[in-house]
């Protein structure tokens, strides 16, 4: 019952978006469309997720810097923000946490409103977003 | 930029859980009240958190299989559900996402409701639970 800390990418996110610096600041406000291409060896995973609406999506932010524990105020003035009072994507884990709507799914591509991720970044999970435990 | 895709624990859930079989199906439900302590390297991330009244919290659930990629249905009916349609512990990569209420801040312990991990669990993450990004 014991895990090693060692994260396997179970899909990756397809998008548009090659570039962080061309994203939105986030990519539920822009309704971005993009693609979830869950890997082959994961597909029973998906059995049921038709049924569901909304998703979180956990992604690994492979371009984030992970070394930095503060960050400028938003504004440019006011003292520095620790990471973890913000939504910096650069953080010790750059785990990010997007709340998506599943618009289709064709075989193991699911396709979905709300992220942000640049195309190729990798993701690690998927969970339905239940109001009960989420909101 | 790059950043390999190894996790490092920022702190550790202390909690009057010590089994999973003893938790509750969701600690948001029950109300637990747990501290996360976070470790004193990480500590000036953790500048301005004070002034958050809700977190998201993403945890590694160590006692969790990760070789399972179905879980039976909830009432013993029905076929199988693949863990990704599913809140199971149990998955590939045992990442939990708990929305928590902060309660206070001691240093570099945060005391706060909502969280059903067991004594010892590693945190990975904290993030400002933000209603536009996340409800």
């Amino acid at each position: 019952m014991s895990a090693t800390m060692g994260l396997v990418p179970i899909g990756v996110v397809r998008s548009p978006l090659n570039d962080p610096a061309e994203a939105p600041r986030q990519g539920r406000e822009a309704g971005i469309e993009a693609e979830i291409e869950v890997f082959p060896q994961f597909a029973e995973a998906l059995q049921g997720i038709g049924a569901r609406e909304r998703l979180l999506v956990v992604c690994w932010l492979h371009r984030s810097r992970r070394d930095l524990l503060q960050v400028p105020a938003k504004d440019g003035a006011g003292p520095p923000r620790g990471v973890f009072s913000t939504r910096s994507p650069n953080r010790p884990n750059p785990l990010a946490v997007y709340p998506v709507e599943l618009l289709s799914v064709c075989g193991t591509r699911l396709r979905v409103r709300g992220i942000d991720a640049v195309d190729g970044t990798p993701v690690l999970d998927l969970k339905p977003r239940v109001p009960r435990l989420d909101d």
